[in-house]
């Protein structure tokens, strides 16, 4: 018997994507005589189960590595132009490191809690594991992401380049508010200082009022143990300001009354304004998105309809609304977001969009639930100038030729 | 200047888990001398940096392969006992072959939508990359998980072995509903018959519904391609069903007037009644949980306090609740719940406890926003007999001995 569909799937009134009868069209239409060929195929028995699975050998985005003269003071690229989705797998998380990712056996690993406590403590990891614990998804992100953008666009950047030092993981710790209710803070305490077991003995501050209202001593990243490049077997995560203050290989929280001026504090990790002067201590990562697909050495392979796509997170809160343009900026219209939109986390949006074959240029701005507003690139260096390092939250936008090529472009 | 501290640390009238300095605490307090000794460690520098990470070499969880003639048509178990959060490692994403793992090349692959529709239309994956996608957490369970507890509790039987057979991704994907509406479906249509492009051709009939309403044909999960063993490059995911009718490598949604009863909905992943009627089509998976720490095989290593958590999930929509109980089923108390709490999604909870020392039974039950509450292993056999296979989702529980060692055993 004839049924009523219920999102009104037949007859003549649906939306169509692809045009299917149409020049330029996504899908082939096919006769029914092609219909059986599609149906052949091999019978041969496939690969069996496996402990450890693997990806397709046909899969191979991998972290980019960023020149340096030593792989281990050096840091590698998440290829956000190859990823789906809003967590970064495992494998692809960026990497920064100072002095090489240390081997570290968790049966041997301690954390120290000190200065100024009641009681001095010190964990195992089996010890932090019994602690009651939170898993919550959050992106960390260098403070250097996006430090392309000083500079006038190269066209051959992509996002991988300009954006890939930022990934967003489910971690799984315990509230640093839960170890020093154990340890007991005394009075005159005001800050932490943080530091890694690596050789570098990374070393940073955090106001104490930051560390015990959302920050973890994270031991599972994604379901798992956190990977060695993210500070196996524990990390400071510190939701939403920049990744250096998420210590890795954490084994030491050291409780003080003044911020300590590690090296990564002052001579690094500091923005440098027009006046002269330095800022300090700009933790919190800005409202910051890129379009992923269609983006830089991409191509679209015809005209017709493309699901715009990319990424949007900020370090103040939640997204509130990313904005999407298809014509050089002249007009800006709100793009869908993936759900649920998480605080201080890597937001999907989406975007239709039909391209017509001419040449333009893609951008997206990110707007959060504080209002702060994503800026074009000369709207940020009129206020920061051009000695900055860190910090660069600027729009990005990708330029289309009407060969289909993307490529990195100002907006 | 002293300050107030917002969580109200420092005075004596804070909450402790660790009465650090009595006997049976998890962390020792350190003397001021033993500080110094604690900070030593090594300066070598450690490994650089990589195109695609590998986990530490002290990490060994694994799948566990299910025992099978052909490891082509067998399966292997998420090690939930060793697992975070929600996200499952695709690494360790449970299994289930019927002919093996095929070896697809992407730019080889189609999918066919033909039968009762206006435009038959067949799909390479990167036409349907351009199509408007949807990120959407989900877990998937093979309707056997939980098998083993038809049998009475074996002490040895740990979380991977009773319930390993359920997973949780972040899926990336398109709605069928986007598909079918650029086909254009013929009134008469009421199923679709999706099929696999294994060796073993695995069909199955969807009720066109579901696929209507939230069913994707999903590309990504945790991020990147599809693995292998989940369906590289295409996979049907229906969220909240029974894993089988998730067909892996599709290639083919035929739209149809009937359901097509294949083997796999007949002879197979049906659930034989004790009047010695079958009940066909139980495609929903139904309200389960279990504790995950402590459980079967590990130990705990002194008494003192310990945060039980574990896994909820129901194919019917959101986890509303999760009871545990720390004295064999005489009470039960609400867990606290991870969130956010997704609609088919395993849910963490978690219920702060402290052992004392002697020897007590712990379980978990979970009901859902529908009102499903799981059953104790005897109320399920009341209902469904002992002649079942599929959709056992009884409650399970863990002894604890009085030498902290934990073992299966009926609630």
């Amino acid at each position: 018997m004839p049924r009523n569909h219920p999102k009104n799937l037949t007859g003549s009134n649906r939306r169509t994507f692809l045009k299917a009868a149409a020049a330029g069209s996504a899908a082939a239409v096919l006769s029914p005589s092609a219909l059986a060929a599609q149906q052949n195929g091999g019978r041969a028995l496939g690969k069996g189960v496996s402990g450890y699975g693997e990806r397709s050998s046909f899969e191979i985005a991998t972290r980019r590595v960023r020149g340096a003269r030593y792989e281990q003071a050096a840091g590698s690229l998440t290829p956000l132009q190859d990823l789906e989705g809003t967590i970064t797998p495992s494998a692809l998380h960026f990497e920064r490191h100072h002095a090489g990712i240390p081997d570290i056996d968790p049966a041997e690993h301690r954390l120290l809690i000190d200065g100024l406590v009641d009681r001095p403590l010190v964990f195992s990891v089996e010890e932090l594991r019994r602690l009651p614990a939170v898993t919550r998804v959050y992106f960390v992100e260098c403070s250097g992401n996006g430090r392309v953008k000083w500079s006038p666009a190269d066209p051959e950047t992509d996002a991988q380049a300009a954006f890939g030092m930022t990934s967003c993981s489910e971690w799984t710790g315990v509230p640093v508010s839960v170890l020093l209710r154990e340890a007991g803070v005394q009075v005159e305490a005001s800050w932490l200082v943080a530091e890694g077991a690596d050789a570098s003995r990374m070393t940073r501050s955090v106001p104490l009022d930051k560390a015990l209202d959302d920050v973890l001593v994270a031991y599972g990243q994604n379901g798992e143990a956190l990977r060695p490049a993210q500070g196996y077997p524990l990390r400071l995560l510190i939701p939403g300001w920049e990744g250096n203050i998420c210590i890795k290989w954490l084994r030491r929280l050291q409780i003080v009354d003044t911020a300590y001026q590690t090296r990564e504090e002052t001579s690094k990790y500091t923005d440098l304004m027009p006046d002269g002067t330095a800022r300090q201590f700009t933790f919190a990562m800005d409202a910051k998105s890129v379009i992923t697909r269609p983006s830089g050495g991409q191509r679209l392979e015809t005209p017709g309809f493309y699901q715009i796509s990319g990424l949007a997170w900020s370090g103040r809160g939640r997204v509130q609304q990313v904005e999407v343009t298809t014509d050089g900026g002249a007009t800006w219209s709100e793009a869908q977001l993936d759900g649920p939109v998480l605080p201080l986390s890597h937001t999907r949006f989406r975007f239709d969009w039909q391209w017509d074959g001419t040449a333009t240029t893609l951008a997206s701005r990110c707007i959060d639930e504080t209002g702060d507003v994503q800026p074009t690139r000369a709207a940020l260096i009129e206020v920061r100038g051009l000695r900055s390092s860190y910090h660069n939250n600027a729009i990005q936008g990708w330029r289309i030729g009407t060969a289909g090529q993307v490529e990195n472009v100002d907006v």
